[in-house]
């Protein structure tokens, strides 16, 4: 079994290596390649934790296993942070476990990497203007992931704490790119591209903030109840999502669909743009990407962390 | 993280220790300490490969994480045998990875150690015949781990290939037990503790087979179809299970249940028994154990691993 340590991944994963393992598993889905299994995820009644498991098989890119952990609110204690999960790969010619990949980077660039596949393919055309909602650790990923995609000019933030805006600042000043913190209608009317990254429970992106040709990718919404924008606008959008299951139950699209506003039917695999199956943006003034996150993502990069790190030397290997 | 390999079981792990280890996460099932999460299960559509993870979380034990792997039927090509499997334990203070541990003979061990649990606290007062259905592989480690829980004066048995009958002759005359091959309907009436461990889809023993006060461990069946006992044998006798709720789906009391012979409020946790809040066989002439297998009886014996090599200074670390 190879071991690829935590502390190794941001020596070994790029965001490039990222969006081509995301890229190339997305099309995986779409072409029936590759699917998710059940995910369990349980309050086990101990520390507040919720746990469990993201499963998934691409038998293109051979990835078998899956992504085990979960949300440890307590953890500032420990000096850990929250959320913590590991991938175990599995050889699918025999069944026997192949790796373990500590996973909390790699959960962090593959969502980050998520984005940035529906901005390459879904922007509108000349887009210059990169709306963030929400400046939360995550937020950083999804931006330098963006800017790595699209030759953004401009970057405008908003955030429910201002006071945290200066993570949006630092990372465009980083990138190169002007920042200006900006209020919700100016967010949606000026930007051409907007990722929403929160953990709102109620929508924060109304339908008439938003102006002009936009993409959207919705990355904060993966639970019921959960809801970073109006259901009006993910009914006036064109959807596209990673797995349509999860974006009709405990996606974005779940609020619209609950509401009558769209039917399942209306929603479209991003894995379908990518593989030249969907036209993508087409007439349609705005998109939205809907991503939810599924085991198959996990299993991507950490699959490509192993492959890195053989070709480095740096896998460690021990027998089990 | 620490990693039991697969090959330093064998030196780690008693029947014994697996005894205690599976009598205690039952109790802590009884008392609503330990739980199990949906088992996932998916043919994978590569290699005939059944693929699935069993988890759990003992909060009295403080056992939290999953068995992962399957069955691979062509693994023989490979010099593999077709069941591969590894357990993963999770620190539940951090959600951090704690250990990787063979999961191979760990699972004989701790099916093997349900029915002698079941043994112990169900066979008749002084039972002196076992008998045994099934002459498999799994079948010598179930003989030797009823023989260390009551003292058997003899050993009969049946299996649907006599020629395979050589394997519970040989583990009989390991423990210093007479050995005869039998049909059915006598081991049915001679032997006063069953244990069945076949993979059949119709029932071997019948109702009007088994005369007398006799305990069956029926321990094969764990899979919708499957079925060893007589639906009538088991509508007669007093049921207990590891799991209820996998008993009535996919253990042997799934067709009596279907059959409508027996509700499922009949069916005993044998945690209660040991617990000592069932009185287990009471007036009952026959009882059954329908040993379904979970994934807490996996993280109990993992558990148990890692702290004898722990002890003996024989666990690897790695760092993850």
């Amino acid at each position: 079994m190879y071991v690829v340590p935590e502390k190794e991944i941001a020596g070994l994963m790029t965001p490039d290596a990222a969006f081509e393992a995301i890229e190339a598993v997305f099309a995986s889905m779409a072409r029936r390649k590759a699917y998710n299994f059940p995910v369990v995820r349980e309050a086990i009644g101990y520390e507040d934790a919720l746990y469990g498991f993201k499963g998934g098989f691409d038998a293109a890119g051979l990835s078998l296993g899956l992504k085990a952990g979960g949300y440890w609110p307590n953890n500032q204690k420990h000096n850990l942070i929250n959320h913590q999960s590991t991938v175990f790969l599995f050889d699918p010619d025999t069944g026997r476990v192949s790796a373990a990949v500590g996973g909390n980077l790699l959960t962090a660039l593959r969502t980050a990497a998520a984005s940035a596949v529906s901005i390459k393919y879904l922007a509108p055309k000349g887009a210059k203007v990169l709306g963030m909602i929400g400046a939360g650790h995550q937020s950083a990923f999804q931006m330098r992931a963006a800017a790595r995609v699209h030759n953004f000019e401009k970057v405008i933030g908003w955030n429910p704490h201002p006071e945290m805006l200066t993570r949006l600042a630092d990372t465009a000043a980083e990138l190169g790119l002007p920042f200006e913190a900006v209020e919700l209608d100016r967010l949606g009317s000026e930007a051409d591209v907007i990722i929403s990254i929160t953990s709102a429970f109620s929508p924060l992106l109304m339908d008439s903030h938003v102006k002009g040709p936009t993409h959207i990718a919705a990355m904060g919404t993966d639970t019921k109840g959960k809801q970073e924008l109006d259901a009006a606008l993910v009914a006036r959008a064109r959807v596209f999502t990673d797995e349509v299951a999860q974006s009709i139950s405990i996606g974005e699209a779940q609020h619209a669909i609950a509401q009558g506003l769209i039917a399942e039917e209306a929603i479209n695999e991003l894995g379908a743009v990518v593989t030249g199956d969907h036209e993508g943006r087409g007439d349609a003034e705005v998109t939205i990407f809907d991503g939810t996150g599924v085991g198959l993502q996990d299993l991507a990069v950490a699959h490509k962390s192993v492959e890195i790190a053989k070709q480095k030397g740096v896998a460690l290997t021990v027998e089990i």
